[in-house]
């Protein structure tokens, strides 16, 4: 009898409930605060960006909040995902470990992304919304809410940072064949924008900039909200399917992992995985260890600051408590551009500040080495994203060769790599250098953070 | 309750036979023949080229032919591929039509092509071979066989058509991520490439030359040989897992098609969903329609002659009875480059012959505009190839409209687009022009046909 590869789940049982770690934590993360007023923001606040619904789950604390029909009948077209186990890369390694992954490069954008960008855009069509404004870094989130907006007849608006957006043609292609408007950031059709571009008009654009625009946008009209694809607790709620498909996926497989390893760049794909068994152990199930794997050269989790912090580089949004690297850093350019960020998921800081995961950063040619590693094994290209995570399993199947210990690792495949492959051309060219970014640069970010007493 | 969508068979659902059309067809087709003698080629002509094993299939007349446990183990990682029900873009068409679609591009290479590589990787291993030579185009079939490649340790070297090889290094990225050798053909690597090099210096290089240096090597050397993506009988028979599996899935769908649209270029993909039908229909089954489409720019099925032929320009393979435009037709460029051939499979073209099957030539622009069109309503993105299966399809769902008739229409999406964003960009720009074939170049190479009496 041949061994199982892949384990999937009839559609039947694609979750009918996200998972909200609220619920179990043995504290509640700090009050996100208004930053004019420093008090914790209510939902009047939030409503000229987001519909009540979604303002509704990112304060909740019930355990379970439904998935509505129709985004579980979009779901459909690619959930379940598959759960591999890696018996090939294993037997390359030499391991005696059990290597699984979750992979999410099946959805339609060919990243985790949609999970949250279909929930967001039916939750917005619900209540009357005409139109999306969002940021994108690589172009994964913008390209995701484009398609998103397809199929919910929502208009989609991306500013993408100026440096992908004439680097990255082809997702740009994307979101334009779904319909989308792309526009480069900094941009002429915001006053953000025009400030930044009259005092740098060859500004290469930044998330946080671009955050800035898409905010003023939705902000100043009545027909228009914005969409954020990371860092806020709905998002990361969205993205629980991920882990609670796994959950089941890894029952069929009769095992459970000893330890989860997951990329970080605003957390959500790091929770979407986690979450669901890290709230199993906080109810009394099975402990496990976690790993969050961060780029060496944006270590907001590693290096930075567990602070009060804006998420933009305008100033606009709330001020949430997370590790930061202060909004003004500017991290050096390097491949995984979802993971460029200067912040870390509110509620991934804070189980990292309650010592429930553990943090470690990769320099980005480790990561591609054991992407290409994985690829010539088990035949997907991951995103550069994801090479994170593929290094920081291989690491700790490797540490069960050298103790001899068979463990089950997990971790999440969050993306393939198919618009990123001049990444993997600059590798193979020897083209691809580790980046450091600037000490005194970062110290100087951090000293910027606002200055905020905690709130009772 | 919601209808579905999405129907997967579980794994033990793989199929565990390949389905040979050989055996129920009313006549044989014409045999291939020895350029020298033309006499029919014999096992020890072919044995140079490919192992005795996969010669032993493409001969042939068994109806059910054992896929081998190590193959379906490496197929389990992303088959079976789902077959989808087109609800949103039914509802987008306002049409009456069933419109399923089974979709390839689940694979790790992104099409259906590695049905086939796996196998001729499995077998050529299996008879000892160190190494694989092939051509490719637009990269889809050389990525595939580099994964396969990977999967049995063979080294594989990949003759690339010079303009793809320029303007596609994602594509070869991919080959190299996978540990493949990429060549621009022509090269200085064999003597036809040195010959054409040394009349032409800047040639773009064609599948035809690129075929005939594959060839060459695998000839000249006794731990190498030749694999085929497309064409030949055991190539077709390996997709045939396509069609068998979605007559599984379209039984639990309680539906069954009307009508089958495939796009053709070599043939592999249009056999591999039809046969397993067609061969029903033989043996006495339900009748039903099937459409073969093809690009204008290089129509073998509806403009080229049914004659003997080289597949190849250096005129170093046997010849095959088949529509072909002539061995010498340079089809202009156009963004199909895996429909960029100048014959047509001889099993494809005898049942043409037959009149089992009809055929149809579209333009470039409205297969990508409906190709779009497809994109935002399903969400994925097809492959320019498979852009003609997807007008072909949204065709016959308009005149079910027109008709006020409900059919089953099923078609291939034999792949993705994520590496042909260009295609898109320049579909989007207005740089997509439809593209016209020389006549008279065409009546010169259907002139310069080898002249062949048909054999006793």
């Amino acid at each position: 009898m041949t061994e199982s590869v892949k384990f999937l789940l009839d559609e039947s049982r694609i979750p009918k409930h996200w998972y909200n770690l609220m619920a179990d934590l043995p504290a509640p993360p700090p009050p996100v605060l208004h930053p004019g007023t420093l008090k914790p923001v209510g939902p009047d606040d939030l409503a000229p960006l987001f519909p009540m619904s979604l303002i509704a789950q990112e304060v909740s604390t019930e355990r379970e909040i439904e998935i509505p029909e129709p985004v579980r009948e979009v779901y459909r077209q690619w959930r379940t995902t598959p759960l591999y186990r890696a018996r090939r890369l294993e037997r390359a390694l030499q391991t005696p470990a059990r290597i699984y992954y979750k992979y999410e490069g099946v959805s339609p954008a060919g990243s985790h992304k949609p999970n949250t960008a279909v929930a967001q855009a039916f939750y917005n069509r619900e209540a009357g919304v005409k139109r999306l404004t969002t940021e994108t870094g690589a172009g994964q989130w913008g390209s995701s809410l484009a398609f998103a907006g397809a199929v919910f007849g929502i208009e989609v608006q991306v500013f993408m940072v100026r440096v992908s957006y004439d680097q990255k043609p082809y997702r740009r292609a994307l979101m334009e064949t779904y319909g989308a408007r792309c526009v480069a950031s900094p941009s002429m059709e915001t006053s953000f924008g025009r400030s930044v571009l009259a005092s740098s008009p060859e500004s290469n654009g930044s998330l946080g900039i671009a955050i800035s625009e898409a905010v003023e946008i939705a902000a100043s009209r009545d027909d228009t909200k914005y969409a954020l694809g990371s860092v806020l607790n709905h998002v990361l709620l969205h993205q629980t399917v991920i882990g609670l498909e796994a959950m089941a996926q890894l029952e069929a497989a009769d095992d459970y992992p000893d330890v989860i390893v997951g990329c970080t760049g605003g957390g959500s794909n790091f929770a979407g995985i986690v979450f669901p068994f890290l709230g199993s152990q906080l109810r009394g199930g099975r402990k496990l260890r976690i790993v969050a794997v961060e780029p060496a050269a944006c270590p907001s989790l590693t290096r930075g600051r567990y602070a009060y912090d804006f998420g933009d580089t305008g100033h606009m949004t709330p001020l949430a408590k997370m590790h930061t690297l202060g909004s003004t850093f500017m991290p050096p350019g390097f491949h995984a551009g979802g993971l460029r960020y200067h912040g870390m998921a509110p509620l991934v800081s804070h189980i990292r500040q309650l010592g429930l995961i553990e943090a470690r950063a990769y320099q980005q040619t480790q990561c591609f080495e054991a992407g290409v590693f994985f690829a010539r094994h088990e035949g997907i290209v991951p995103a550069p994203e994801a090479n994170h995570a593929v290094k920081g399993a291989i690491d700790e199947a490797v540490r069960c060769r050298e103790e001899g210990v068979s463990r089950a690792i997990l971790f999440n495949l969050c993306g393939h790599g198919h618009f990123d492959m001049q990444a993997y051309l600059d590798y193979f060219g020897g083209r691809l250098a580790d980046q450091e970014y600037d000490e005194s640069e970062l110290a100087m970010a951090l000293a910027g953070l606002p200055s905020v007493a905690e709130p009772v």
